[in-house]
């Protein structure tokens, strides 16, 4: 596929057949509800959004909705360690590989000395923990509206809240890596930070943008403005390739192939390397906890516009 | 083998004898340093303490030093526990199978609605949990004065503070216990009163008393006061028989078969039903923190004295 | 407890009972029919029998039914290899540790060097391997014969072809074990040798009487005849206790704390050490694969008896 | 990147770089001797092939030395029983998630209802098995030397006997995966072919041109003929840059960022995606089974020419 022989129409119908055939299975799922405020989400509400590197914004359904990022945020904190503290220093603290396991797992991780990889987690709070001497929670905000093109975006305190008061397994993973000498920090201001930053407010369109970033090798499309190394959107990218749907990553590869990062939240960001970023907004969750509606939909563009990596 | 047939001479001698073989392995093991306040035991320090049902105390070594009853006391947590809450109660939080894996393993309790038994970290938290609403820790303290027969013991401060400096992996375990829903404490107050009945202060003499009143079915031989249910004394010596050395417990049954209960402040406190209680001291340990002394002492004593339960 | 002290009577009236009890539970379980001949067996059939050390025999139900040993049957093989090939040796194949999982598990014995315990499929197979180069069948058929008291164990053709059409599974046990070196025979004649004698034919008078020679040390009390070594019938009953009921094990020797092993075949052998045997037959099976009505039977007798081992 | 701009003089710089750069860390590492004819293999050898969508072929040292496939070969079966027996029907019996285990892991397999994707072990003994009732080894052979576009494809014998003398744990995954009705195939025929497709001799060169063609959707891009359908290429492909590298493949999708499957015998195969084929032969091997100068190699090739998936 050439993004550049995909016209307008074609973009714009694609598009809209995938919002309807998602919409189509969201009372198949539900919303997250172990999150109490997460439980007040719509779960009929669809959005997406594509962004191409010429510029172009297409859109379709709830795209503008505010959401929380939760697990998509996992890329921010990635990236941000990346460009802060270094690969090196970044995979002293986490693996990169494939956990098989579900995101919040506990069970592999006392084998091992670190965590599988950064977007369970285990690996997130290890990624923060690294950020924690040298950046506040206000500059991570900021990071966020820079790399998602988007100054609208805050943090959603009512979210917040409902989850700092049901972390109790995040706190058991940040204490079991305080006494494996992963993280040295202060538990409760690892959990505070990682807590406030699953909670900021993004839009299918926020995330596409971000997406759209990472599509091309860090440099905002727009005005040609660096906002990532290209080696930080590189590693970026492999990484939610082979770890970016939890225990579903590898199926989301071979039956979708678009790099993409779920969360509880209903978002899913969508890599087309070197040509499109894709946001997905759809509370209603399958078993795995991946939007319903989102998954349909990718499965649906990858197909009708070849988009899958290997195609 | 009767107590009543076994004559003073004879018990005496196998004590020194025991204490000797004993003394000899000290040189193998290693005083715990993980607790740093429990790296200063002097590791060639020995001591046993046998008491017998018609009141006889022997004695050999340093029977007589003060140090903390760490593990050991979770046999004060069940019975207390037992007492106060009742059978039922109890292992609703808790099982009581032998789990086959570490005293602080984390990797096994996820996958379990409940801790494998009340002789692991996981499972005295659980159940001292299941005390607070109802007792302080002077109750509990009271309660070990009672038990062991021994109106000195007392809170040890330095091993105190050194434990809770460096109970992470503990906290870890008591979030998750927290998030399965097991226990409904606040974690602080939890792991406080958990790591405080670990830093009592007993002797060799002490323990076997408390053997002692466990092996004559929760009653003080000595005036005949009940301090125990029967019932608590059957239950709390059944799962030390299958779960007192951690995951050397089958061996040891095996072996020595006197359901025994280890801590790694080098305490073993071992029951031998219907005849005495014996206490030992020594901080050396061995690979699997059990008292190398100690153990190599109540092999020899099993032999001699036929005290095997199936001999 | 004293069995002196047990009249015929108040034997004989709680044998009724405990068979009464047993007999209204065996609705609640079900046949084993993993084994399609073993499906075959009447699930409202119940026997129990006792027999003393002074030679008194109490029956109840269906005592003398034949049915095949299956796992009660590992018992024998563990007797009989440390009696030829002693304690050591058996020892550097298996371990005796509680598994904490299913009686035919794989999951586990992959990480380890040696099978957790000779009560366990792979622990068994591994036993009997060191039995080959020195023992047929029929030698081990013989020793059934002699330890139960019982000229009449043959073995069950139909149960044999039946197993050994399904024993895949015990295959790759078999193969694993031989990978990691820890057996070194043919392994289709150690699968052979394993299924046949899971597939001897006993009933509950036999199996008391085994448990009677194992109460009485390895002496056959009627005549005074030494059939194992003390030390055999001691580590025997010590690994009963601690691994006989599989992932049930410390639940059953808190709640029953009577040493037992069961087979699939409605089996179940109780020592009650320096007094009786009990042999139990109840084909319906609990979730675990015990004998529902011969745990009723049990739990009935332990209390009513005070057979517990630490009551 | 595009393969058009890369000059002949370029590449074939860059392939002498890479040569001798792997040639350097042969020492570091150590051929397999697990099976023991492998271990016959000269540690220095190394050889690389490219083979471009434009038909060029550039070589590096030992490029045309034959060795056996190993665990390459489960692309081969992977393909084929795509290929025959249909996408639905292959994944009802094997996964596609990395599994984070050893390629002979059964750790894992029995808590599973299938094994985690074709490219372990048992993955591919369950695959193989559903080609037996289709085909036999010789048609097997005769679908390498199509892929491979190499007519001198055959049996090593030496190297087959010696692994079916080695293949208890193989037989072990192929019983496990029989008991649990994955596989209903005889297990000696499963084995036998598995270890067949295993043997069979290729060069760096056929590797390359396997790449080569799967690089190009399926279709041989020197005559224009279809040998696979662009579902199975694509297939194919996502699993092997998820999977393909045991559990490091997620380092190297970070790091090398190739879909690439390796072999203990020393072959790595390489799919530049678009572009061109890369087959390594190296037998040294590093200590997760990889060829040590493969590696090496791929790795510098990947940043010189950029050929990683997300540069």
């Amino acid at each position: 596929m050439n993004s550049d022989q995909l016209s307008d129409q074609r973009l714009q119908e694609a598009l809209k057949t995938a919002y309807l055939r998602g919409k189509e299975v969201t009372g198949k799922g539900a919303v997250a509800t172990y999150i109490p405020e997460l439980g007040k989400a719509r779960p009929e509400a669809v959005g997406l959004c594509i962004t191409t590197k010429d510029g172009k914004v297409y859109k379709a359904g709830d795209s503008n909705i505010r959401f929380t990022m939760q697990s998509v945020s996992k890329l921010l904190s990635l990236a941000m360690a990346l460009e802060i503290r270094g690969y090196d220093t970044v995979f002293e603290h986490v693996g990169m590989e494939p956990s098989g396991v579900a995101f919040n797992s506990i069970v592999e991780l006392d084998t091992r000395t670190k965590p599988h990889n950064p977007l369970i987690n285990a690996g997130a709070i290890a990624v923060e923990s690294l950020l924690i001497e040298y950046k506040q929670f206000e500059d991570m905000l900021n990071f966020a509206r820079t790399v998602c093109l988007d100054p609208e975006i805050t943090l959603n305190r009512q979210v917040y809240n409902s989850e700092m008061a049901t972390c109790d397994r995040n706190r058991a993973i940040a204490y079991l890596l305080k006494s494996k000498n992963v993280i040295h920090t202060n538990v409760d201001t690892s959990i505070e930070l990682y807590t406030k930053i699953c909670s900021i407010n993004v839009s299918a369109e926020s995330l596409a943008n971000f997406a759209m970033v990472l599509a091309n090798g860090g440099v905002n499309p727009l005005n040609g403005e660096r906002l990532l190394k290209e080696s930080t959107a590189q590693t970026v990218k492999a990484i939610m390739f082979t770890c970016g749907m939890y225990d579903g990553s590898g199926t989301f590869a071979v039956e979708v192939g678009i790099p993409t990062k779920s969360g509880v939240g209903g978002g899913l960001l969508s890599v087309v390397d070197g040509k499109m970023g894709i946001g997905v907004y759809g509370p209603s969750l399958d078993e795995n906890g991946n939007s319903i509606a989102g998954i349909t939909a990718l499965k649906y563009l990858s197909k009708e516009l070849g988009l899958h990596m290997f195609a």
